[in-house]
């Protein structure tokens, strides 16, 4: 993370203005709002409540993100026609509920045969102009091609004396290919950019670049409006921007909320100024708070917007489901958290306690249901088949699974959301029951690897100045606690290494070689490589959950199970 | 289907050798070939065996299907530049084994920074020229686009005198824009197509007239090589094809199996005349024989691709079951099938008994495990949390979840894969417990709606011209039996209006206005339009199972599963 996520960056001074000469300044309005996916007139009455603050405020120009319509991304529900006639109609009733002032909008047309990731013009009470997305990521988390047409035509509205070049998302990520876009367009004192740009660690810093470039390379001022709130796996983190004409970032709006960033734009011979009407808002301090906001986000939007109201989860008194309750609570409130425990012979007392002690500290309610009493009859009735072993990896799933059952038996009679409480390091490796552990609705903190696990908690007892997360919790040796004695580092190396190699081989595409060559230990990247490979079938099957790296498991890395494909280095020849 | 499924083409004369002025008629061998993905070393084994019977054969020109070096689809293998690299030291391998002749095989190849979809020429024991693929697909299940840039130039190779123009799949799937590409490259004898096309109901239609109307519009020999196998979700069905210059279809190959198809390509004046070798092979009669072949196909390439031996399943009594069950056995041996019924006191005595007589009639061994002992403590420990309800849907999930546990325990221990037995139909309106009846690697029938299911064991026990399937498990009226006197009717349209309405909203993306209007009734439209987009989320979560329609759930029909957008017509309009 860079420098610039501890610390706000001061807000340019407007300057003295010149006494001839002078353009007048336009107001504009980003309306960096929480849309729900298929919801199209809860978006449209957002966004109108929106733009009345907005017109109330002043605004001339009111923007909001790309495909605020209809939420992003609505993935198939384009190839339905009347999904894309009815976001139509959507959009056509904001403009005739906002008939004043110019609003610029995310919406879903089909033109010509064609199906366009579009921006709405909404004047007096109509769509008056349509501009088309022009380039389409289809990559990462991406897959527009699958869906639109490239646009290739620039649109530039005058909005007062401003001109503002209408642009979306991927658009702005090519400065060379915008000034060449744009040249004929000229002059431009704003370039407007629609986005719905999902969060991972490190991306904020890559937007503030590319924004940066961009206003220095089209010599105008910039200002994005990025969707915030969580769809599925991704999380859209708002925090849109307006910078100079010289690239300097003069506003941020909020990290993980909803905004409303208003600020005047003013030609000023050949620079913009841009001053906003607002105090700065704080930003994450941090990198962790940045993923510690995200998972709160990603965590409380899944529930609500799927209908829950509550979550239930396993409390092992490990780490992982003591910080997966951590922030279910700041996403949900501890009142609509319930924890289960369920203890077998296997758990050491100290655990057990720790369970409670997680429960207390958090202050949610912690059920217990001990599993000896079903696994008992289960594993006699297995016993009638000769060769069922009580001592192997078989019956170790075993008890993961009666777990999972309890769990989804409880959701299934009260309506509650099971969250799973799975690392990345573990759903990398598989080291998981399959319908046990991983047996649940939402996956918080599936993309988060156990070495990023510690430093959260840590980072939670800092700000709390108190032990959230019991010490214990954190400073005990992991363990599944499925046989006598189990530690994870029977089974797996050491988290550090095993988390460089993990980010290596999952997010980075290395092949062993080049890990090896990095100083890692070979037999260890063979064996984690190897796991990461056979274990893509559990991770298929897994629920979905909040993505903050730049490559999480799902849409984002898609890999065959059937592959016979393995890098590996022999240990002979490292 | 249309009428070509029942019977093979005749394969047209070659016509008497005018006596002159007659080049000299080149043989082309079409390898048609199961390939696995990944397994380089293993696939290009495979192709030096089929060269060198080529070879023998008299052949001038082999040719391999579409990345028939890394098998089809590699997905985000091709992301890591090892993977690239190997494949490219695979096929220069493949080169070096096979110096004679020429050859035409597909793979992935690295050039200027992109990567391509590629048809390397193998001549002198090296690679002599790379066709870059032009036409990317990335709709229903294709994400080339992802991975791939296009290529712009034609490339035509001289063998002999017949001049090849090299294709690969989509390319030739629009015929207006290779006659365009090709304008400058003629003349042009045969136009080879290599392919990783995978099979639907209904594509082996497509393809023929693609192929008619490309050998028309370019007034040359169609050479079509297609891939055969099993890979995940898809099965690719071979039946590669050579068609003349009139586009009358001379020769198909084995359909689901491997096949060396040889022809001799005579330029004749204007025309190109096409002698196959061999005689005809049986294509499958109907469009039921093909799925069930397809079934079979996509079961035992799955099992045996990823390590498998044996597989278990539970045994209902049921006929998904059943017909489940009856696939296995012809894709792995009865001796490699596995059955446990797993009955409960709801289960009928008429039930318990089916289940016995499908195990007896099939040939496979049979397990029996109740579920009582099991159940009653669970439920007792379950009974411990208030509100908790012995009557209800979760009671009825517990049961499921139990039978799940039993399954994936003895798969556990005794290592075979778990099939899953859910048909489409209750796939899509979410009929089903997750982690308990879709607990499993693979969904066999999960892409086959219930009405399918039926004509698929009737057409089974006319071949059988016995009751492979009893005939009590084909006319009991289905119920999951969860509860006393269940019957599916009870939850669900009968089955005939279920299966219309889901044709048109799952595969045909219809509003319920069209289905309405189509003279299906309302409220049932209605009523299945929300459980579909209700269960997303359980279908997110199960195994992946093989496509045989033009759109299976999984990578063919991505839908957010937070999603509002809903579909409805109020009763009283319709």
């Amino acid at each position: 993370m860079g420098p610039a996520f501890g610390k706000i960056p001061s807000i340019a001074a407007c300057g003295a203005r010149p006494a001839f000469g002078v353009a007048i300044a336009v107001r504009v309005a980003l309306g960096q709002f929480n849309a729900t996916v298929g919801d199209l007139s809860g978006n449209v009455e957002t966004m109108k409540g929106l733009w009345a603050r907005a017109v109330e405020g002043g605004a001339d120009l009111v923007v909001f993100p790309e495909m605020a319509i209809c939420g992003y991304p609505p993935e198939d529900l384009v190839y339905k026609a009347h999904f894309v006639a009815d976001n139509r109609v959507a959009a056509e009733q904001l403009a005739a509920d906002c008939p004043d002032k110019t609003i610029v909008v995310g919406f879903v047309t089909r033109s010509g045969g064609h199906v366009y990731n579009a921006a709405a013009v909404l004047e007096g009470g109509r769509i008056t102009q349509v501009y088309h997305k022009c380039l389409l990521p289809n990559y990462s988390v991406f897959d527009e091609q699958r869906y639109f047409k490239s646009g290739t035509q620039p649109l530039v509205i005058s909005v007062g004396d401003v001109n503002v070049a209408v642009t979306i998302c991927e658009d702005m990520w090519d400065s060379e290919w915008l000034t060449d876009f744009l040249a004929e367009a000229r002059p431009i004192h704003l370039a407007l950019n629609i986005s719905a740009s999902p969060f991972d660690v490190g991306k904020m810093e890559s937007r503030g670049q590319i924004i940066t470039r961009c206003a220095s390379a089209l010599h105008c001022g910039v200002a994005y409006c990025n969707l915030v709130g969580g769809q599925d796996d991704l999380v859209f983190d708002g925090r849109s921007i307006l910078a100079d004409a010289t690239g300097t970032i003069v506003a941020r709006a909020q990290a993980f909320d909803e905004d409303l960033l208003i600020a005047d734009i003013e030609p000023d011979g050949g620079k913009v100024s841009i001053t906003p009407t607002q105090a700065v808002v704080a930003q994450p301090e941090t990198a962790l708070d940045e993923v510690y906001q995200a998972l709160v986000l990603g965590t409380r939007d899944y529930t609500r917007k799927n209908g829950f109201k509550k979550v239930l989860l396993g409390i092992s008194g490990g780490i992982d489901s003591a910080l997966t309750a951590a922030i279910a609570i700041d996403a949900l409130g501890a009142e609509n958290v319930i924890g289960i425990t369920m203890p077998s012979r296997f758990n050491s007392p100290e655990t057990i306690a720790d369970a409670k002690k997680v429960a207390d500290n958090l202050g949610f309610e912690l059920k217990t249901i001990a599993i000896e009493p079903i696994l008992t009859p289960f594993n006699k009735s297995l016993s009638a088949v000769p060769g069922w072993d009580d001592r192997g990896i078989a019956y170790e799933n075993l008890q993961a699974r009666i777990r999972g059952t309890i769990l989804m038996s409880l959701s299934n009679q009260f309506g509650a959301l099971v969250l799973t409480t799975g690392n990345k390091s573990e759903t990398s490796v598989g080291y998981s029951t399959l319908y046990g552990d991983t047996a649940g609705g939402f996956a918080v903190i599936k993309d988060v690897p156990k070495t990023m696990v510690y430093q959260l908690c840590a980072r939670m007892n800092e700000l709390a100045g108190r032990e959230l997360i019991p010490n214990d919790v954190i400073t005990r040796p992991p363990s599944a606690e499925l046989r006598p004695d189990q530690k994870d580092a029977d089974s797996l190396p050491d988290y550090d290494t095993l988390d460089t190699i993990l980010k290596g081989y999952v997010e980075q595409d290395k092949s062993a070689r080049e890990l090896v060559d990095a100083g890692l230990p070979v037999e260890e990247v063979n064996r984690v490589i190897r796991l990461v490979d056979l274990n893509e079938y559990k991770r298929r099957q897994s629920p979905p959950g909040i993505r903050i790296t730049p490559k999480a498991f799902g849409r984002d890395r898609r890999l065959p199970i059937t592959n016979r494909y393995r890098t590996s280095v022999a240990p002979a020849h490292q």
